[in-house]
């Protein structure tokens, strides 16, 4: 097998920050609302879904599991948006971001283990790999930004080698 | 028990198209992405969060169920933007909105009852119950206007025979 092994780590909302945000109950203001019946968690969350003439976009995408190993060959970001995935449904799942502005390097690849209670907003940007669900099928809700003008770049690694494998 | 019966009606997209959306698999434009592994579903909702300065904002909010009947004596609405509610845990809900713009008519109240699956975007400026759940507690996620102005009208409906009970 080409490449590298990537581990992963827990997500945790200070090690992701760099990337964007986590969506979660922990660490977010609280308050009761609804005549005490509600909890409600505001998540500080860096919605940023463009400027003038662009709109927030609702989808829901239900992935399904990669081959094992999954093989990490290619990135992409959003360079005019945030986009934000929660997880409506049960597993684990994972998120592969890069650091920095430049071409990604695969072996600056960061991998973060999300649980079913966890969502993240990636930053506008910020390199990272499609969706990737350790469960047989999991849907997720995504916040993102319409409009006009090229959303995606995309790189595939022109390596072999420079793949990097999750063994999960 | 003063006030009349609520009856119910499955939450439907066409029905609760007045009110807002349904953000649903059922409808939307569907596309294979990300190599073939994810289905995504643009679910087309109005999410109407503001003018400039004005932006997106994403908390998760907790319900529990409240005693029965399920009794309906106020109402609210945000004149600044929709609110998006979309379940992350299981259990049907209820979305309790009223037509017009003038103040809410208890008798007028439309009652629909929503599924795991069904999140609903709530229009700006119509009258709505607050959150409710029918498994003791259930989570949501709750997208809205966040920015500077007054975004929540409440109305309290003056006679208890004006109340209308949920029996479920």
């Amino acid at each position: 097998m080409a490449g590298c092994l990537l581990a992963f780590e827990a997500l945790d909302a200070l090690a992701f920050r760099p990337f964007g945000d986590v969506i979660e109950t922990a660490g977010a203001a609280v308050r009761l609302i609804n005549q005490g019946t509600t909890t409600r968690y505001d998540c500080a969350a860096r919605i940023d879904v463009g400027t003038s003439g662009d709109r927030p976009h609702l989808a829901l995408f239900r992935a399904t599991r990669r081959a094992r190993p999954i093989t990490i060959s290619m990135m992409e970001r959003h360079p005019l948006g945030s986009q934000a995935f929660v997880p409506l449904s049960d597993g684990d799942w994972l998120v592969v971001v890069a650091p920095g502005d430049g071409p990604p390097d695969p072996m600056a690849l960061r991998c973060f283990r999300a649980t079913r209670h966890q969502g993240v907003n990636i930053a506008r940007n910020v390199w990272h790999h499609p969706l990737l669900v350790l469960a047989p099928e999991q849907t997720f809700l995504v916040l993102e930004r319409a409009g006009n003008g090229d959303n995606l770049e995309e790189v595939t690694f022109s390596n072999e080698a420079d793949s990097r494998f999750i063994d999960l």
